[in-house]
């Protein structure tokens, strides 16, 4: 007899955005479609230091089991740079690092959810928070993201609904559409949160990574003083290999995370949280996130000006200050996924938006990353696609 | 308002032995609390040298996302080694790696437990998966582990009943028992298991450390042909920092396991996977198991010799062949937990055996681990144990 899985599992469904990166294996295809940081600029030799170091100094410690919590001198110096750079308090008895920040959805999840219960993303949301949380059987209720945040009374009408555990936020150059939080919407965003039971989720893999404009505070401790948790990743500003995010907040909500980690997998790689520590110590990450700004940001500036250059003006899109993605609205009526068999077709690849709605909308819409191709690729990646885009148009 | 937790969350509590372990970390008492492998036996320099190998190597590529079941060469690895080992079949796409085999316990929960669906386990139990299966509400049947293996009986009668998920085994040298399931008792258990739909997870984490006596394939696929799940690590064998497990099950399962992984934590640390495989092939790991097994068993012979001289007579311990804990049972009257606060006082610890039971029971049981202790330590808190034992005993 087959084995019968739990309910939770007809609700959620492998990626297709997983799939899709399957087909961009394909050396030949420029590729658009995936989120990865660009691997030529890994601190590769000055992590090497920083882990022979750590097998000299402290090898067997290193090797061995260590505290759910995590690391304490690496929570010492996440909490001070969140000083340094956000001018917020955090103690590094508030922190607790995961492995990713992926990891943090799930013990949210977790911790947080019955089935049934309500979740608020924004329209559209990051598709790795909408595959945790379904798997706690979310109900997801979307609140339309604008150039500058959250539709606010949409925002409002949400929060008035019953049984809604929390509001998933991605504040800095969002995954997928790269757009960022005005200081008034994060104003605006933590005066609808005070005092309700409802948590505020700030997710913030990106912040660091900002080319031009003003950088704000984020909202929890920024702006919203109770209530909130914020989530942090060393992937974007060091290496995702590693798989070190981290969690911030305190309370009765640390312990029940806590708990939840420990059933989850005992605790984050010693080893990594030590090498890590130590590469942070031993060099400036401001430098090196210097270098990453540079070249993403770079790339950013040719991929928009490509786009102006060879895409149909019917094609809008996203002029994001940071971060690694860019969003396009093709003309209502058309379908990017029906266009990504053609791209496909002319070598060429992004992810289609569809994934990033609950509701089946978002038809129209895609996703291209900036941060992993070199500007050469980009320009006839975007090349090749405008022209696609404009035969796809004129037959439409 | 405060947040209302999951309903989950009140099933789960922070762990006991957590706990008791940092009472234990005054150096000052001898600790057979923990369920720590000895770190002078990690290999050190071996591991160092294939961290540099694989920055050298593969620097960009290790510190990259990568695919969620685990890094081929290394899942080719752990086939071979299964066909070499244990004589079974294996193949490297039937593989998940996995963040310590801890997550294994995570990701079955998620992918089959509802609320209330009933899970077979030993008593006592692995209290790791007690956790992780509470996570998601399960009911727990408990089954009697005699010195042979489960009491087939009571198997029998508690797969009759309905809505059994899983049966989930610890077949060598078991946490927190040490007791292993013989041959008639895995081809007893593979003979009721067969046919059914309650998935059978074996747990195998100790099993290469076999001190003496004959090692058995595991029960999944040396006995079960169909329908089991087999867990393997290499926090014992190597070291536990780099938190590294596996699964073995292939088909829909599998693909249910991949979706729950991703929406877990993405995939476990490509860094971690390549080291590992790099230190794997670099070096003859049958060469450092046997180090490790050399002096294991030393310790273990040195506990077991210490307890026949310093214990009182009405304790009774299990003699494991193989592994890192050996287990005692006081005269039934005796609480080992009020035991267990005279021994702090005469600075020497152990884990009281009763969190190892859903049921309430096991009050006159305790844990001892002899893998993190030197031969002298062991025998001077063997000692202190005694000497309190029979006041302890005399008392009652």
């Amino acid at each position: 007899m087959p084995v019968k899985f739990a309910d939770r599992m007809s609700t959620v469904h492998r990626s297709f955005i997983r799939e899709i990166l399957k087909v961009t294996e394909d050396t030949s295809i420029i590729s658009f479609a995936g989120g990865l940081p660009n691997p030529e600029l890994f601190p590769v030799a000055d992590l090497e230091a920083a882990a022979v170091g750590v097998f000299q100094d402290s090898g067997p410690q290193s090797l061995q089991y260590s505290t759910t919590e995590g690391y304490l001198p690496l929570r010492e110096y996440i909490a001070a740079r969140y000083k340094e750079k956000k001018g917020i308090d955090v103690s590094p008895d508030e922190i607790l690092i995961t492995s990713g920040s992926q990891q943090c959805l799930d013990l949210l999840g977790k911790v947080l959810l019955n089935a049934g219960d309500k979740v608020i993303i924004e329209r559209p949301g990051y598709l790795g928070a909408i595959q945790s949380f379904s798997m706690f059987q979310a109900d997801f209720i979307t609140v339309d993201l604008e150039a500058d945040g959250p539709n606010l009374a949409e925002l409002e009408a949400a929060l008035n609904q019953d049984k809604v555990k929390m509001f998933y936020a991605v504040t800095n150059f969002q995954n997928p559409s790269g757009l960022t939080y005005s200081a008034e919407k994060r104003a605006g965003v933590a005066k609808l949160m005070k005092g309700r039971d409802t948590l505020f989720i700030e997710d913030d893999p990106y912040g660091e990574l900002r080319f031009r404009g003003e950088s704000h505070p984020p909202v929890v401790r920024g702006y919203l003083d109770e209530g909130g948790i914020l989530l942090g990743s060393f992937s974007k500003v060091a290496a995702p290999g590693f798989r070190l995010g981290w969690m911030v907040c305190g309370g009765e909500m640390r312990d029940k995370l806590i708990i939840a980690k420990q059933a989850s997998d005992l605790h984050t790689s010693t080893f990594a949280q030590r090498v890590m520590h130590r590469y942070l110590t031993d060099n400036v990450l401001d430098d090196h996130i210097e270098k990453i700004k540079e070249r993403y940001g770079k790339q950013r500036d040719v991929m928009v000006e490509s786009i102006k250059k060879y895409f149909p003006a019917e094609v809008k899109i996203t002029e994001p200050e940071g971060g690694m993605f860019l969003w396009a609205t093709l003309p209502e009526s058309l379908s990017a996924m029906d266009f990504f068999d053609e791209a496909i077709k002319n070598k060429v690849a992004f992810v289609p938006g569809r994934p990033f709605y609950v509701d089946d909308s978002g038809e129209n819409t895609l996703r291209l990353n900036f941060s992993n191709s070199d500007e050469e690729r980009i320009v006839e990646g975007i090349k090749r696609l405008g022209a696609g885009l404009k035969d796809f148009i004129a037959r439409a």
